[in-house]
């Protein structure tokens, strides 16, 4: 009897700082945990972080039999190490030791076809899975993520109660739902992470405007941040991008921000994210121009090889500037921003959308957007808006076309503008401020210059037309009809 | 002894129009040659033609194993059916009957992995595989198409006298080459349609911006591309386009191109290069936004009613231009048109040499250029200057950084930024120009504001960062760093 009153309530196994964090977050808010890693030293400094912050009800555990065997039935397990391979052997590892009924849940950016395929892996020994995406970093996961939670419906029965109290708090409940069947939690999660990118490239180029365009100094740009992040672009990444540019530089002087190397790292979601978007026919300019953004990032010495051919030839890197309304300035980037990351969420919303119609998922985009409304890296108010615009229309075509933001966009579409020819004619390149307008401008344009593509389709390949004015397909021998009209224009001369 | 005298040189099964004059070809060119379909009608058809167009060498067959058996040894036989399944199933058909030592071709647009599939799984029967990308349409087919044979050297060999003289010629020989082992023949012929994707989507958006921000009438914009095929544009595309606006309406009165409807079809080969882009870290962003343009085509619904919403709140969809220099704006467009491709296919070009050192394929860039200057959609004047470019420094960063063509965007990309910004104030995009403008700044950038995304992701993450100045790997505590700033900032206040 005394061994069953104390069996945990939950496992998490893989103690990297995720790991640690989120564990004792559920120990924190009332839920005894077990916890175990492969390599003892992670369990014994997590026992010891318990110990330290309070006296949390953690176990430790360097056996995973005896681990698995500690928690109650029917058993969670939460695993958290690296995607791929190291998931698939902690499943090994751990589901020897598991029963029927039990469930594993995988809290790692793991691609959602890999949690399909587990979880009808694991159904075979009659164990329940889910693919949970924790957003939220290493703070969040310690005092409050986003959780994605997705696949069996039974098997989220089991943790709600967990993970409504671990999750960040927002207004309107915790940031945790029940997303979807199959892997639809690590889906979304990855649309969040291509999201994540597609904001802190609009701001890394909000940045570049404001500093080579309107010669901003780091302190200016940091005050510019702090204010933008009182307004409409309040969010965690306007925050800490005020913060980055506060912190001194210990080792040359100055600010950090400009001794930091132009190269950025990723891992994984954004490209998959972009792939997904071409997959499903989803146009998503924004997050592909900041992937594209990483790559190029990474070719430094390439670029400045390149840097130094184009001045040869007369090409400055950055033109000189005549801006001098600094203050217009300003408020122009604060509004191309606010309207380039109105694009980026409506491509990421669409790609959401897609992907739930062909799964049968059965997303609900609003509620989605309201998850992440804390915890996450891309929280911001912004989010209540969209959870708003859903609500008023859950089958929305598409953000921009939303009273409201379609209100905003036209308020703001001169000053992008401004922004970006700007930027296009100091030579330096806003990617996805500029992918973000063209797809702006090509969303609400009723005639694209499409018919002459598909002209000449139909040209080279007799791929068939249709007509604007007219129903039924059609083929035509251009090369003939064209070689007529000259004869009879030579006639006529 | 007969028999053997009779037998055809090679062998050809799929007899759509492609495969039909695939055949004829090569029977014009003296190959005696066998064909089958699964569908008898095709073989006779295809029987009567080669009769009709000077009784070629060519046997129809409705059996697979009198088709096979006709052909000497060791045989070689095309295949020329729908990418997937069909292709299987027309080996699965085929390969009872062939022996070890012949040779399967696969020429359609197919996934290279699939070829890399298939050669092992024929290979277990003895039987050799290329997969043969083949461009130039149904005239390319018939007349001299660009080959793109990649897989095993040895079978090349079997068919190297026959594709050297069906193929297209140009000044430098035949538009064909060994490409590469295993699927590298496929996956030069996706990159092709890529660039394809952007070449078509750069002159739709030339064609725009003459239309709608000057105000040329289809005959001008037809006088127009004739005459920039007399210069550095002149291409197949270039060519079409100028026949394409003198066609009339017969149905309706005009030019026919007004009545085409703004739908983009495509086939998928547009899409794997966008997603082989993502995979192998290559900015390809031309190319996907050609890409993401036929996807949005498709959406004309839903771009009606956006424009519709749009112009409700006072955005008009084209808004009026003030162009008075037409001849100055067509000069311009030019311009900005041959320095957007240089920037499609600099991507191209590096996603081939990207995917070449994944799989050891040891691709010659300067030939895959040569192989392109006939036959093929994008057959172009143009591509013997990449030829030449590649010819100059086999190992040539980009394109971009060829002395002749960074000249040459030099002397454009003032032209280029007008053209880009008049667009983007008239309120019509051009994704595909600003796309190449963008990947033009960035990459020929010693220093890019990415230094703020590594902070970001250091920030939330501790992903780390490095130092332009220092050598290692750092990491700090950015939020506590920022608040002792602020801390201190008050103390002096």
């Amino acid at each position: 009897m005394m061994e069953v009153a104390e069996a945990s309530r939950i496992g998490l196994a893989g103690l990297a700082v995720m790991g640690q964090n989120l564990a004792l977050n559920i120990a924190e808010k009332g839920f005894p945990i077990s916890v175990y890693n492969r390599s003892s030293n992670k369990v014994d400094d997590t026992v010891d972080r318990a110990k330290e912050e309070g006296n949390l009800p953690l176990k430790g555990f360097h056996n995973p039999e005896d681990f698995v065997l500690s928690i109650q039935k029917p058993r969670s397990v939460i695993i958290l190490v690296k995607a791929g391979a190291p998931v698939d052997q902690t499943i090994a590892t751990l589901s020897n030791f598991m029963e029927p009924g039990d469930c594993i849940i995988d809290g790692g950016n793991e691609w959602y076809e890999n949690t399909e395929r587990r979880a009808h892996e694991v159904a075979e020994k009659g164990l329940l899975y889910l693919g949970m995406g924790v957003s939220g970093g290493e703070e969040g996961a310690r005092y409050g993520p986003s959780l994605m939670p997705g696949g069996t419906r039974e098997a989220y029965n089991y943790i709600e109660d967990i993970v409504k109290k671990v999750a960040a708090q927002v207004d309107d409940g915790p940031c945790v739902t029940y997303v979807g069947e199959g892997g639809a939690g690590n889906f979304v999660k990855m649309v969040h992470n291509g999201i994540e990118y597609g904001d802190m490239q609009l701001i890394s180029e909000a940045y570049d405007v404001l500093k080579c365009v309107g010669g901003l100094s780091n302190e200016e740009i940091a005050d510019t941040f702090t204010e933008w992040n009182k307004g409409e672009l309040e969010s965690f990444l306007v925050e800490i991008t005020a913060d980055i540019f506060t912190v001194k530089d210990d080792l040359a002087g100055g600010e950090l921000v400009d001794k930091i190397l132009d190269k950025t790292g990723m891992k994984g979601t954004g490209k998959w994210t972009v792939q997904q978007a071409a997959e499903l026919s989803i146009a998503a300019p924004t997050i592909a121009a900041s992937l594209d953004s990483r790559f190029l990032s990474g070719l430094k010495e390439e670029r400045e090889i390149a840097a130094q051919i184009f001045r040869e030839y007369g090409l400055t890197e950055v033109a000189s500037s005549t801006i001098v309304d600094k203050k217009q300035l300003v408020d122009d980037v604060r509004k191309a921003l606010y309207a380039s990351k109105i694009c980026s969420y409506a491509q990421g919303m669409n790609l959401l959308r897609a992907k739930s119609a062909e799964k049968s998922w059965n997303l609900n985009l609003g509620e989605l957007a309201r998850i992440w409304k804390g915890g996450c890296i891309i929280r911001a108010v912004f989010l209540d808006r969209i959870k708003k615009a859903y609500d008023r229309n859950p089958k929305l075509a598409s953000l921009l076309v939303d009273p409201e933001f379609a209100k905003e966009m036209v308020e703001r579409q001169a000053a992008w503008r401004r922004v970006v020819g700007l930027a296009m004619n100091t030579g330096i390149s806003t990617p996805g401020m500029s992918a973000s307008l063209a797809y702006f401008d090509t969303c609400r344009r009723g005639r694209l210059p499409a018919n002459l593509v598909q002209a000449q389709r139909d040209y080279f390949g007799a791929h068939t037309y249709e007509r604007v004015d007219l129903p039924g397909v059609y083929h035509i021998e251009w090369a003939k009809l064209a070689r007529q009209m000259k004869t009879t224009a030579k006639t006529y001369a």
